[in-house]
Order: C-alpha cells, then sequence, then structure tokens
C-alpha cells in the first residue's frame, strides 16, 4: 500500500495533529511525518513534495495555520493529491488559514477539510487509497458502520 | 479505469460546472453526471452515493450552493471520496456553500474545493485516480508542465 | 396534543439542549429526544423524519453544529415543519451552523433559530402547536406575561 | 383554514416577495398582506401583532432588511409563530438583516429562513398551518413529489 | 441641564454598563436606568420612549445583545437622539449587535458607538448636551487635555 | 441655530451625501460642506475640527470609506459630537469603513450611522441640535408622522 | 538607484497593475514587471526572488488573488522586503487575497497594502527606496503636496 | 544606521510589542519607544510623525487596536515607510484593527503586518532598512538560515 506523507508548517500543531495518525494507524495505512514550512524551509517543502511520488506516498496531507500557504506550495510541485487542514490560531479562528487553503486558483487544487480537520484528513486520505484497495474500502465500509452503531448506543442512551 | 461522477443538486449549475467536465475529458476520464438535491430528492440522492463504487465510480464530485449539504450527504452514504464544490448564490458569494461543504464533523470529510472551483474538482479527482494509475500521473504531470510554460509565455510578454 | 421531536446530531450537544426540554415541559409538551446524525447514521436520520408525522409528531427540532445539515436532511423527509438550532462548535462561534441550517434552497426550508438557542426552539414549537391548540396559547400568553413582569421587576430594581 | 399575515417593512420589498404569496396560493392558503415598519410606524406594527390572532390568522411572515427588526417587534406582541425573512438591502449581502432577524434573545423567537427566502418562507407556513390539517399536509407531501419530479426531470436532461 | 435615560435590554449588561454611569457622573450629568426590553417588554420600552422627552430627557443610551433592536425599537417612538451601544453575548463577538444596532433603515437613526463602548456612550451623551451647554463643553475640553496628558505621562514612562 | 459641518474624505462621495444636505434644508438647519482627508489633507483636518465649535458649528458629519479615519481624527480635536457615515467603497461593501469609524477606541467617540447612511446622518444631526431646540423638535416630529403617514399609505395601497 | 520587482501571480492583473507602474515611472524609479505563480511556476517564482537581490532590485511587488500564495513564498526565498498586494476576484472581494498575503506567520512578513491597492503598493515601494534617498524622499513630499492641493482645491470647488 | 521609531496607541499594547522590540535588538538596529494616540494626542501623533526624518528615523512602526487609526495617521504627516501592527482587542479578533489598518485609501499606504504580527513588524523594518545596508542584509539572510535550521531540527524530532 501506498504512504501517506503528513507535513505540518510547524511542530507547535503537533499535539492537534495526533487524531490524523491514529486514524491512519486504525486503518493500518502507513504514514511518515515531517515539519516543514514554506516560509521558513521552503526548499525543503519543495524537496519533499517533489520527490513524495518516487518515494511511495500517494496522498500528501499538509496541516498549517494563519496565511496557510504549506498545501499550495506543496500540491504546486507534485500531481499526488494534497489535503489541507487548515489549523486555528491565536486569532480568526482559522477563518485565515482555511481561506488560504481552499481557494487555490485553477489548476492547481488543494483538498481542504475542515479547520483543525485532522483526524477527517485520516479518512479522506484512507478513501483515496481505497479507490484502488478494496481492502482498505472494507476498512472504511467497517468504520462507517462503527460510526452508525455508535450514534445508535447514543441515541438508545439520551435523555435530556 | 474508474470513472468520476458529477452530482449537482440543481440544473442551474450546469453553466458553471462545464470546465469540470472539460477538464475530465482533457485528462481521458470517463464520468456521468447526475443532478440530484439533498432536500428536493433525498432518497435519489442517498442512492446514487451508495450505488456508485458497485457501479465503477471511483470518485464522486458534488456541486451545490446555498446550506450546501450535498457532498456531506452523498458521503455518508459511501467510502468513495467525495469532492465538494460550493457554488457561488445569489447572496454571500458562496460563503455559506463553502463553510456548508468544508465544515464536516469527525468521521464523513469532503474533499473541498473553492467556490465555483469546477475546473479544480476534475484536477483533483484526477489525481485521487492516479494514485494508482502511473498513465493518468503522467498525464497530470504533463498538464502541470504546460500550466508552467503558458505562465512562462505570460511572463515573456508581460508589460504593464 | 402533537409531541416534539428533538433530533441532536451528537450526544455531546445534550447540555446544551436542556432548556429545550424544560421550556417543553413548562408548557406541558410531550417531547421525545433522538441521537441521529445526517452523517453518521443518515438512514436513521431518514427514517426518523419520514415516520415522525405517522408517529404523532407535530414539530421536529434539530440541533447540529459545524456544516449543519441536520435539520436540511430532516426536512427534506417530511411536511412537519422543522426548527433548526445552529449549535456553536470549537471554531467560527456556531456562524458555519448558522449558514448550514438557514441558507436553505427553495422548497425545503428549517425555521433557524439562535445560535445556541435552544429555550426559544421549544418556544417556537409551541407556537407552532398553539395554532389549533388555544389552551397552549394561553400558556403562551401567560409565559409572555411572566416574560414581561421578570422585566419589570428587574427594571425596578436596577441601578448602576 | 387560518390565514397568514404577510408584514413587510417597506413596499419596496414587494417585488421580491410575490413568491411567497404564490407559494401561499398554490396550496391555498388565505392570505393578508400589510405594510408596517418596526421603525416608521410601530404603533401599526404593534397593532397589527397584538390583533392577528383574534383576527383569525395563524402564522405571521415578517419580510425586512438592513437592521431588520420587524420579526422581532412583531414577536414580541403575540404568541403566533412569527416567520422572518431577511431581505438583501444595498449592502451586506443580507447578512446585517440575518443576523438582526435570527439572534433572538431566549423567550421571543423568530423562525428566520433563508436571505430573501420569501418561497420559503410560504411552505414553512403551510407546514406550521398542516400540524392541525391533514389536507394541507398531503398538499405539502404531493409539493414534495413535484419537487422530486422535477429533480428526477432534470436528471433525466443533464449533460454538460 | 437635560438628564440622560440609560436603558439596558437585560439587567446582566449592568456590569458592563457601569462605565456609561461613571462617565456621566463625571460630566456632572443626571441620569436613570431603566430596564426594557423590546422584545420581552415592549409597551413598556415604546412608553419610556414615548415620554422621555417630556420627562426632561434629552438623550437616550440603549444597550442590548444579539438582535439588538432597543435603540431602534426607542428611536421609532421619540424624536431625542438615541445611542445605541451593541452588547458582546455568548456568540459572534457583538458583531450581531452591531449590525442589528447600526444598520438603520432611512428615516430613523441610531448613533452607534463600539461594541461593549459603554464609556464612550456617556462622553458622546455629554457632547450631544454640551451642543447648548458652554459649562458642560468645558468639561468635555478638559476631559481631553486629560485624555491627551494620560497619554503624555504613558509615553514618558514606556519602555519595552 | 447652530450649523452643521458636513466633511467628506474624497469629493468622490458628493453625489452619495446629497441625501444628507436635502435632510438638513428640509428640517431648515443652515450647513457647510468641506473636503478634507485624515491622510492626504490632515492639517486641514485638524483645523476644521479645532474651530468647528468657535465658528458655530454644533455637529460635525463626516463620510469616509475603506480604512475611515476622517471621522475619529475630527472628533480627536473637537468636543462637537461627530457622526460617522462609513461608506462603501470598491470592496467589502462598507464593512471595513463601518468598523474603522464605529470601534473607537475609549474616549473618543463617532456617532456612527449605516453604510452609506447619508440621509439618517442629518436626521441624527437635527435630533442632536433639537435637544435644545423645540422648535426643531417639532418639525423632527412632523417628520417623525409624515413617515407614518408615508406607511400608511403603502400599507393601504400594497398588494402581492 | 536599486529597481522595483513587481510580480503578478496571473497576466489576468495586469490592467489592474498599471496604477502601480505609472506611480513608479512618476517617482523616477526603475521597474521591471514578471509573471510567476506560487502554483503554476514555483520554481521560477522561487527562482526570481532567490535572485531579485543580486540582480540589483530593492523591493519586490507580489500580486495575487484568491489563495495568494504569491508575496509569502517571494518573501520565503529573499531579504529584500515584500509588499504584498491582495486582489479581488470572482467571489468574497478579495477577503481570501487578503487575509492569505498578510497573516504570515513569525519570521517571514509581506507588508501588506489595501484589496487592488496597485498605485499604493508603488507609493509604499517609494518609501522604502527613500530611506536611504533623499532626492527620493523629496519627490514623496511632493508627492504628498500635491495630494494635499488636490483635496484643498476639491474643498474649495465643492457642494452637495 | 536608521533607527526605528515604534509607536502604540496605548500603553496596554505594550507586553504585546517586546517581539518587536527583541527583534529590532537582534538585528542591532537603535530603535525608539513612543505612545502616542491618533484620538487622545493626536497633535503629538501629528508632530512624532513629522519630525520622524528629521531626527533620524528610517522606519515607524504603528502599532493600534479597535478603529486602529495611527498608522494611517502617521503616515499621513510623513514620508518614512509605516509599518501597521494590528492589534487584538476584546472583541472581534483584530479584524476590526486589521480592516482600519490595511485598507488605506489611494495615495498614503501603511505596510501592514498580521495581527498582533509585532515580531515580523520587526522583520520587515530590518528588511526596509537593509536596501542600503549590506551588513544588515547578511544579518537577515543569517535569520532566515536560522529559521530553516531550527526546522529541520524541528523536522528531525517529530513524531505524532
Amino acid at each position: 500500500m501506498k504512504s501517506v506523507l503528513i507535513v505540518m508548517g510547524s511542530a507547535s500543531d503537533a499535539e492537534a495533529l495526533k487524531p490524523c495518525a491514529r486514524n491512519l494507524e486504525k486503518f493500518g495505512i502507513p504514514y511518515k511525518v515531517r515539519v516543514a514550512s514554506a516560509h521558513r524551509s521552503p526548499d525543503s517543502a519543495a524537496l519533499i513534495a517533489k520527490t513524495a511520488k518516487a518515494e511511495g506516498y500517494g496522498v500528501i496531507i499538509a496541516a498549517a495555520g494563519m496565511a496557510a500557504h504549506l498545501g499550495g506550495v506543496l500540491a504546486a510541485h507534485t500531481t499526488l493529491p494534497v489535503i489541507g487542514i487548515p489549523m486555528k490560531s491565536a486569532v480568526l479562528d482559522g477563518m485565515d488559514a482555511l481561506l488560504a487553503t481552499v481557494m487555490m486558483p485553477s489548476g492547481v487544487p488543494v483538498a481542504t477539510v475542515a479547520i483543525n480537520g485532522a483526524a477527517n484528513a485520516a479518512i479522506l486520505a484512507a478513501e483515496m487509497l481505497a479507490i484502488a484497495d478494496d481492502e482498505l474500502a472494507d476498512k472504511l465500509a467497517a468504520y462507517k458502520r462503527e460510526l452508525n452503531e455508535k450514534t445508535a448506543a447514543a441515541d438508545a442512551a439520551i435523555e435530556l
């Protein structure tokens, strides 16, 4: 199976990205984590993106806050799908990162998930890899049933 | 090659989605177009999503405006990756559709592109399909070179 | 009297919805609480909405946050009025849920109250049921007098 | 059947409210139209709300733009459900009217529909009246089927 | 000297309005405080506004949050200038109250100050009363010098 | 009677300010119009504000767009009440001008009216001057009756 | 004198950038114009930034719309000051480009001007170059006087 | 070397501006700190700006919150480049200050950095001064390498 490459713009986002790693592990997807900044280590970021496909990665996940350029910058250098996670920072609740990630001009998309949507980035990566991997698709289907069952259990237990 | 299923919430968005179809054709990706609304034909929308994988689709593209629930509703019923295109409507410039598409809760992601980003939705779909299709990946690499060359040509010609 | 069906997208919203239940009890309106998600248990959500009228419900209250599709998805499957409560989540202060709830396309309205407006959802449900129930209308009139008297008491006591 | 009272803050909104009237007629719901402003004719607005129930109205629809106080002001004087339509004005795309209509404090809800959502206000009013009117509920169910069929027809005809 | 009438929509705003009272006292301006809600005690609010001028008030200050209708509703019933203070509530940081206060339609203005701008509301009221009161104008001029001197003192002491 | 001083930041706003002048004339209030920019002619703007009171003005109206500093800059130099009109410019629909005008820090208020609220700025100025001018107050009361009558006439004529 | 390098992300912004070029010419500042995209020609953009200082440029002006990464990407590769012009695109009025340009993380600033602020970008560049160029500073002072005189002339001519 | 003049609108922003001072010290750039308010000490602010160039300053940094006029007011009186830092205040997360700082009309730019971007303001000032100071440019290049190395170290250490 192809791996997932998680790139974060700043190590300070590591805690918020743990649900991404946990979900990839849940689906048995190998992954590697890198810190690379579109602004502080731009050559490293470009190199990571340029070589990702050849190194066996199938999907890149990019997490950055504020003027979040990381997703777009990585996408500029690869034909792999890039999933962008806009991270909430000290002000504006992540709206800046959301717009800077999702509003990509024609030609270079970034598959954007919700602000701080680390868990969903992993699921989306799994869905992409599962296009050609029926075993992984089965795991996703099982995960969907699990979500459904948890909701049913909550439904059975709820009172106000 | 797996196909792409384009679902639009309203036929009134057809014109704005033509760049999506043209780009899929450019990459030689077979696709089908459907009109299904999360609100006006919910059972049809659910059925389309539930059967998409078995019918050979690899990616779903969902385009909707206003309280754009289509992407999320389709994603609820499939393990295929769902790309959401928030469509600009009469008011709010598509910000309503963007938030209604991208801010998905944990468990069910929608890969969101820019407001009215029909062209990019096709490229993102191609990138997803190309994870396991080197020929398509080569086409994407060629497309990237083409973008680069067009920019270089514009650079050579520009004056203010 | 017809009952009110409260549906929440996630059990984590239960605490914030207690004022809704308390207000329904205050007006003597029977109600039932369900957990159903437009994304994690979509078939359950659809079934709940499709059968609500036949089961004796007169009004549905739907509470959800983020890309809050629950109100719209329930409304798609019923002719009962659906009241949507946009719930504040970790980011954006509920603006995402507000737009995802209120900006419904033509044909399928959701009667939206304020962000986290659980108490008001109950009052609105009471007003709807009171259209054909004079006793309930009298209780609402008494409640309005009570609000008025509390304000008058606050007015008499205020100092800065 | 109880009637619907449509109140607009300014006659300049009449054109945008025609879909509301047409939809009420479609469902055979009697209605009356008034112009009353929370700011320019406040006593008239208050009187209209205070007497609406006694005059046989079951639902009030209030349409106003900018700092749209009309819905809240009418709701202050009646136990009837008040549906608010935030109208788009010259600036801000109706976001001002939306917030001024929907963010009602605890005790006095306004059932808010989308910006310029005149057509949906009528449907929501019909749904409210149909709680105790099975014939009207049947018409709403037929309308839902009609929406579904139109979408199916669009689906059959679509191409990009 | 004419008095200032402070009206708050909810006694819960009392703490945030103390700077308003303190500033009025600083300028020797008599004032009275009332609690009246555009929604919970609308007749009282209307009566307060209608009689304010005859009772010797020269300016009304209205403080309210969320869908802040109080300023506009008072202004509808008086020819006195009404100063609106949009109050920050649990969500949206007061942006809802700001738009609901300031975006008044043509004919009925509300003189809006900053979100939670209680201190400035008093100064603005003093400026209005000082148009025809040179002694008060002198106090305002002295206050401006005081602000200037405090800034100069801070300037002399600052270091980073 | 004291006069009103209208200051606009740019002559390009003249057309949008005509309703302000017309309304002042309607109330028989003398006024003068100036062009002065907080940024392009700051000394002139400061001088205008510093001398306005001595020259017999009772109220200043400041109209500016974008980063609308004019109201605040004038208010910094005078004890007269300053009414700010945020003007809509080429982008952002005047939201920038609104925030730059209304969010004044403690000590120096600007009485802000709606975006492009030129007509209301005149009425607010009249209300301020009428605090000590009963004849003008009577004109304002008459104007309010006129608004009321126009609304009543529209009410009588309306149909959808 | 050092030159100014104008880089635009897309040749479609050329018309909107002409005021930038005209202002640079007005101050006698040599400049060159390039088209380079952070996404479509990222290596070219990086190279332009890396070599700009050695090629005699003193300031870089970067103009881009949507998820405007160009300013940040250029700033990542140079110690020259980078001025960012957020360009208005088809939706969101340039708010996306503003946040994507200005909200740069610590370490790599972009000197941001107003949305579509091409004329001001040139003036800001001139101010930067004038720090060590008294002749240019004199031109800027003359330009400020010219602005002042034009405002004075408009002031003399204004009427409403 | 020319000095940098830091002006803050309120001493309450001192803590948030320390990173600006520390960064200037890091680059060996002399600076002075002043408190001056566009609203509370406008003549002082104007004088500071008018005399800054003659006193040997090369760049002005202006930090202010809410309706942040300080940057624009200083820029109105000098040909030095003015860097604006929009400061987050009690509400709106600094969006008011951002728009009030960056949206300057044509003729008078303010080089705006991120909300609370004190550290970056110093770096931007250093870049401006380095246009004509190769030693300072070398320090900036070394700083960029340091950022790069810190990111590389974080990259080597990261795990999720």
